[in-house]
């Protein structure tokens, strides 16, 4: 089903800049490091650092993501779930509404799982897990989604029915149903434009969360757990947010051009490429025609100028100003194209703006160390 | 490597309500008046059709296109190329600038098909395929790109190069290369507002076209086809267009808002939809969350306003408002939002702006009749 899949192993060991393009690259000592610099930053703030792996979706990318535990990680969709847990992943919480139609997967999951998680945000899928109970032994493991200010999923913690639902989660049904912990996603922090703003939101979220969690401690509710995360806040995390357990970025693993201008990471951190090669000159409207286009680099960014939907590593002074399904077109900033600088055939990197997205267009990752390829990485897709 | 493609079979017979959300939805019998129809205009101007097949990669698609016969088609990556050969595809016209580091992989397809052909739109490629001959009996079947207003790829056929090439083709090597036709792409009507500005563009492409074939005659220079294309152009073709030989449209098969919003098809012509759940109610904003977001659906049409990226079957009373990975945000156009209509679980049908990008999201698309799913297309992907 997958034209290039199957051969895509003869690559493993081959010099990136022979690779057919476009090809998704990811820099392995710069995930490490990033990998690695999250978990200190949390270490340091006494966090557990819960990865979330939509960004990349691979087995490889949550070993790295996890230091190598297999455990403690979320994911937004069930065939996510279902591909980390035939992987040998385990604490996996799906941070997602939960879906009425699929509650047999989630329980077979449950079932599979040391601790199979999920989230809710409504009386009607707390009803739902209640007509679904786990066998003996097994509780549905429940966080409950607030919103603080993301506008997206979630209850408001100053809402009284917050306080009705989570209470509710914890005592309805204490055989079958537990609350394990609030879980609150700053996704308001990519609205930002510098760090101290980003950590403004971090620091209001976490205030919020910690305001319902001390509320419900206060009504005799337990609730053991409290997450926030996003990769702009748990770049720069605030010291208030030492009071939480745990935060649950994902992104940071690769970074972006997007998290470059929020102030996320330096351009160095940014792992992921698109490789591309120029396959035409046209000198009359002082454009370059590169392999890549939507399809290999998605239309996110598309309206965020000055950035665009890339940047054109160690040039400058080009800019990709067009995209259509597997073109892409590069001018000058300024003046006229030197052509002889980048023959046909020849490789760029581009920096996307927005490594989600980007990962979603491939099939293949091709992981580098040293210039050539050392590892290949296949990411689950679909629901 | 798929989490779910594996289980999909399960769906076959099943009631479109009751598929895991999102999903992509084909409805057969508006693909195969689609097929039909085109085919119809086609034979009225006595032009060959040559469909397009990178709007939804399938076997199937390409199968209801061609009418059966598996030839006759466009490919835009060596993957499709591949994938359609494999699959019993012949006469396959890869259109898109030579590859000059996969050149093994074009002679493959050459020497294993009856008809594989290229497209270039430069001496350098043509200069390639020297230094790749095709073994006796077997020459490089070449198509020359044209730029005929579109500013992507392809020589400008007024530029005197444009007849050099051509020429070069044609006599530089008989025994090897073979100059086919000359082709080019109207995208540029994807910028129209009507159909008259479409027909506007169509003619002038068909004219650009047809001078430079006569010419290349005057001049000696045997070129049997000229073919244009893009849906737009192709679904009300001008009368000038039957002095061509071929046309290669491709997303006529599933048409989209876009095209409707083009005057290229009516609604109830679109086949594709993104079916999606209503998961959340948020009455303090007058929201809806869907479980359909960018990754179901794409960011196409995001800044093609009013459009966006979706409209919404039925419910002319809502709009799509936001996207982020897995969730999409509705609101009501005017007022509050009636939330006792859209109970959580239930489902709408999104009618994507883009087929082509909505398409590329999903690893398996449900096709339909009347009301059930009938078949499950897989389509390739990768380079």
């Amino acid at each position: 089903m997958d034209g290039r899949t199957d051969s895509t192993s003869t690559w493993l060991g081959a010099p990136l800049q022979q690779l057919p393009t476009p090809a998704l690259t990811l820099d392995r000592a710069t995930m490490q490091s990033n990998a690695e610099r999250m978990r200190e930053r949390c270490q340091a703030l006494g966090l557990r650092l819960r990865p979330h792996v939509k960004t990349h979706k691979t087995l490889e990318g949550a070993e790295l993501a996890t230091g190598g535990t297999r455990r403690g990680i979320v994911v937004s969709t069930l065939a996510e779930a279902q591909f980390f847990a035939a992987g040998g992943f385990d604490d996996i919480l799906y941070a997602y509404p939960l879906p009425g139609g699929r509650l047999e997967e989630c329980a077979a999951l449950a079932q599979r799982l040391e601790a199979f998680q999920v989230l809710l945000d409504s009386p009607q899928a707390l009803a739902l897990l209640r007509q679904h109970p786990l066998p003996p032994g097994k509780r549905w493991l429940v966080w409950l989604k607030l919103d603080c200010g993301n506008s997206r999923a979630g209850v408001r913690p100053t809402d009284p029915s917050a306080m009705a639902l989570a209470r509710a989660i914890a005592e309805e049904a204490l055989e079958e149903v537990m609350l394990v912990g609030v879980y609150a996603h700053c996704g308001n922090t990519y609205g930002c434009r510098d760090v101290q703003a980003v950590q403004a939101i971090a620091r209001a979220t976490t205030s919020a969360v910690l305001d319902f969690v001390t509320a419900l401690r206060q009504a005799g509710v337990p609730c053991p757990q409290a997450s926030i995360g996003s990769t702009p806040s748990c770049s720069h995390p605030v010291p208030e947010m030492a009071q939480l357990t745990e935060v649950h970025p994902g992104n940071y693993l690769l970074y972006d051009l997007q998290q470059t201008l929020l102030g996320s990471c330096h351009p160095e951190e940014v792992a992921i490429r698109v490789l591309t090669r120029v396959i035409g000159h046209y000198p009359h409207r002082n454009q370059l025609l590169l392999d890549c286009g939507w399809a290999a680099l998605s239309h996110h960014g598309r309206d965020q100028l000055p950035a665009g939907c890339a940047a054109i590593e160690g040039h400058p002074e080009l800019r990709l100003v067009g995209l259509t399904q597997e073109h892409g077109q590069v001018e000058a900033v300024d003046g006229q194209l030197d052509f002889g600088r980048y023959p046909l055939g020849s490789t760029l990197a581009l920096i996307p703006f927005h490594a989600c997205a980007t990962a979603a267009m491939h099939p293949v990752y091709y992981v580098h160390a040293e210039g050539k390829v050392v590892e290949l990485w296949h990411p689950v897709r679909g629901w």
